[in-house]
């Protein structure tokens, strides 16, 4: 790769054609949200979030999920999910989530180490909790010798691609509050579920009866930004101070703020979701036809999880990189991301078909 | 202030113009390092460390420190911090610190709840440790009722703008490891130090028995980026794993590592940090001709702290921003910022001046 | 309940012949172990374990499990757990379990508060791991998203009253070993398992390769005392200040040792356990010969888990106390105690009889 | 020492004549203590707290501090502080003390390990808190760089056998009350400041503001108990919780409970401490007439500090067991417990005398 002329030290190290479809964090940044960087540059600015572009997007967060929330930007995902549910849990509370829930699965045990929580998984279809489901979990509130569960967590769209309906999000909300319990949802690829869902966002979150949210805006385009959202901050002590102590204050928080008003001010969110939602479908219809393939779980978002020999999957990313999900199985996960193409897909479905082929 | 043409949809909020002496993480992202931002965008690149600038990041840093060193991107100080105390103590260690540290007055309590560490901190004259002072809570290694001192933690430049020689980190290494101990250097401002020292950075650091330290970039230009520089790699165990459960690992980490690119590659990082310095010392030497006014360290990077009477301070505060350090003692600290400028340290003179003669 | 004259301002206030099924810890002291408190007691004995009671200890430990063992007395079996499971568990590290382990179950959330420790909890058919169950967690040992499996703790007897093999431990702790993680077995029924298998505790703990326990004296006729046995101490660093920082380091810690002395110098703990063990055996017997009562589990050391209709369970519980282990599924769990009687358990059964046959 | 006939297969292998000035915790079980245990023995009880005897010891606090005072059993010295600095503090809390307290300097890092405590440690001359003490580290309470300062925790008597007396204990609960925080008192030789005060213990306690209290009986004379007594129990949520997650949770609690009742029903808790604190006296004012001792601190509970020649302890420390407090300095601590007599006193004091005089 040649040097690009530039005003930097920093030279281009990598092809800026390439494109896989292992993960959705392999994107780089939309050129708005760059361009945004700059626009929030230049001068001084108050630090750690006293600045205009963070109190902006208070007004951007309440114009999605109602007047009175409050949102903290942090640094990414595992911090704004443990910064959430300790929001919603005491020293003594636990939380209960799917198995496949990415807080129990891909956090590295940051729960337990940082917050001291324990967290009940529980088995699911896919993906997805249900209230039959949460009751596996949700007892023992006042017996000393189990951890208290406090709180749900769920995923939206969940870590297999599929998404809860508002009504199955407001009917777990009310089973949950029945209980004494708050609910979490982790919105990682918030984005993915409100583009594919097509209601304004509230309508599966604050207004379904999530407590609070973990708001993704990296995988959806950001260099690098996460927001917790309280829905109603007179619930929650202290969130400023819980976190600073959990390592997510950045200092120059304009840069973090401003990267989510630049994806939500003009819907610039909801388009790039699209695309990635648009490309997963492509290439879910696309496989669909491919003798020796098998699709695993609805292809709701921008996931598509299948299964295929191993021979196969050995060979395809000879060429294309991917991860196994399950590889004593053969199931593997192909995510698209907001810049994948239709030619990307259509490359990709050409390169299955040769592989299974042969 | 008036929008800039941009192709995004965020808009400028503050004033590009504004300069204040509150902080040196007021200031922004210096135009080398956001137009590496864009270098290293575009495509697809693996994401949590494993895409070229981030390999091409070592290489810079074995150049400053060693050919053996392994560096770490984190997103802050607060995080590069507790994940390097972490790696160099065990679930039973403690950490000997000077009261004025940063981690001991300025975390939150994030090594306590993060890491479960024990602070032993010890009162200094000038923020800097010395083998009496360390010796002061250096012992009962094997005693079960106190926390095992297992570290040594020093700040360069420190939190009261003053530094340590190379012959005094030296000599803190000596006798640190000859309790068995080891040494953590916090550079949050460590191009402050390496550009007041005038000599290479190793000399005070790796060369000088330093075991690990914090390298931050934030305050020198960086939208955001430390990192976590370990010298012998082979003494401690599982840095990344320390990293992802202390929720410090960045998904698309390429642009955490092209912000040092920018800074290291072509010594940009070292007249950023001489010009902060230069403007502290300015500062320092046009105050010093003001009655009325007291240094109180001696000015050796980028801050100035300084007692002046209340009344002063106040007026002064409604033309600039910047913060008292004791307010019942009237000591405030001024900070200089890479983008400080000779006109900025004169007009605040001239303030200085006009209200302490009111 | 008439005061009894004694030495002592404290009055009796419990029926000292009511016995229930309820659980094992509702047992008093065994008269024996009362005998050595008063044998320990008088004068003066150096604190925190550095008496000849603990260091006595220290050889019978050897007689049991090999001539190298270091054992460290604490509190409860909880204080054991986890002060084992820190004992060969790193910062970074989780530790696979079964989901009805005491750990995973009943300890309140103290391995996840106090060790930062994820659990990973598989189902058991009946309470116990094979090879084939550790493996459903026993990977991604590189992969820094994952907490890292460090350690398999297994229960000997199990929560459900079952046994495993000495042979069964054997190929857990090698399959465990060639994994590179370490096996921990709970022994808070370490007598019992003992007593039912009729072969040296050794043969299915460090010759099986166990590499640490918890060794629960309480339950087998103690006032209170565990222990954690470590089978080759120069593998864990730092026993004594983990169990200082665990909160479970007694002051007068020979009142600790001689109580496993008592039981241990004469053989009175196989006695105890054989006791309860036999008892156990003599309900299953009987409930064996009820219709509507169905018998859960193998009976194999002090516990009788049953099902049996929700309104017979609820007049049972009317004359003898004891507990529900599954309310929904009318599943109940029978313990019996070193003092248990033989007309203990056939009133009991008696009590089932009338109950069942109205 | 020869074995003594008993109903035990444990065997004496201490001497019950020897005393020593090193701990108070070095004594044993008083006799009346012992034969509580053998009261509350026999037939079944229910575990883990429902049973008569910890029901009657809410009775005996109340009748102490107050009747809706609330008490909760645990194993020791260090789980009683940490459980009462939890109960008093949230996530982000931190809590000031004396440099001198034994939270600071004993307890192994297990605040900081088990609740994430921040420690703000200050220096003090007699080991005592003021409310000008308590104000160096209380401020910046709504500040997120800062752990929150949520609790002052002193010790009476103190860690340097200084006692506070009741108006100094209201000012500071006053003062502390004032600022929001909460007040707790570690009373691990509580007994020893209400001998020597002569005043009821409320008066220094509940009545004089004091919030929450580590209730120590175990150097009183106990074989190992300890309560923490909350004083408005709808100030502290979950306490039973936190108490199980600090795995200080007694099965058998019958018998912790009844050590506390041997000890309070009969004022023999008082004459045991009040024993200690005239042999200790005695000491002083022994040591008073030598030449070349210097006693250190007002000796008003049951500790003598003094500083005299190294080679004169070494020598002493020969023939009688006692540490060195501060050993640079020469400074020893001399402890007399509930069953030091005269005549162990006297004879130290010949022992110093001859020592000295050589």
């Amino acid at each position: 790769m040649a040097d690009q002329p530039s005003p930097t030290a920093a030279h281009r190290r990598h092809d800026p054609e390439a494109r896989h479809f292992a993960s959705d964090n392999y994107a780089g940044v939309h050129p708005e949200v760059l361009a945004a960087l700059a626009t929030a540059n230049g001068g001084h600015a108050v630090s750690y979030g006293e600045d205009p572009y963070s109190e902006h997007l208070q007004g951007l967060m309440s114009g999605l999920f109602g007047a009175e929330v409050a949102a903290y930007p942090v640094f990414n995902g595992t911090g704004a999910n443990v910064l959430a549910l300790q929001a919603v849990t005491d020293r003594w509370g636990s939380v209960i989530c799917a198995e496949t829930a990415h807080i129990n699965c891909d956090e590295g045990g940051a729960p337990e180490q940082v917050a001291g929580l324990k967290l009940h998984a529980v088995p699911t279809p896919d993906g997805k909790l249900t209230p039959e489901l949460v009751d596996r979990q949700a007892w023992g509130f006042d017996d000393e010798h189990r951890a208290m569960p406090q709180a749900v967590s769920i995923t939206q769209s969940t870590e297999l691609g599929t998404l809860y309906t508002p009504d199955e999000v407001r009917a777990l909300a009310d089973h949950v509050h029945g209980l004494g319990m708050r609910l979490h949802l982790d919105g990682a690829r918030l984005a993915n579920a409100a583009a594919a869902l097509e209601v304004p966002v509230r309508e599966f979150t604050s207004d379904a009866g999530v407590d609070i949210l973990s708001f993704g805006a990296t995988k959806n385009g950001a260099l690098g930004a996460e927001a917790v959202v309280i829905m109603d901050p007179s619930s929650v002590a202290r969130p400023r101070h819980l976190r600073k102590r959990s390592m997510q204050l950045a200092s120059k928080m304009r840069f973090l703020s401003v990267q989510f008003e630049a994806l939500l001010a003009d819907g610039l969110w909801l388009r790039l979701a699209g695309q990635a939602n648009a490309m997963a479908q492509r290439l879910a219809d696309g496989v669909a036809q491919i003798d020796g393939v098998e699709i695993l779980y609805p292809v709701q978002a921008n996931a598509v999880f299948a299964r295929l020999p191993h021979e196969v999957t050995r060979r395809l990313q000879e060429r294309h990189r991917f991860y196994f999900w399950d590889e004593a199985a053969g199931d593997v996960r192909w995510m698209c991301s907001y810049d994948t193409t239709a030619e990307d897909v259509d490359g990709f479905l050409d390169s299955i078909r040769a592989e299974i082929g042969r």
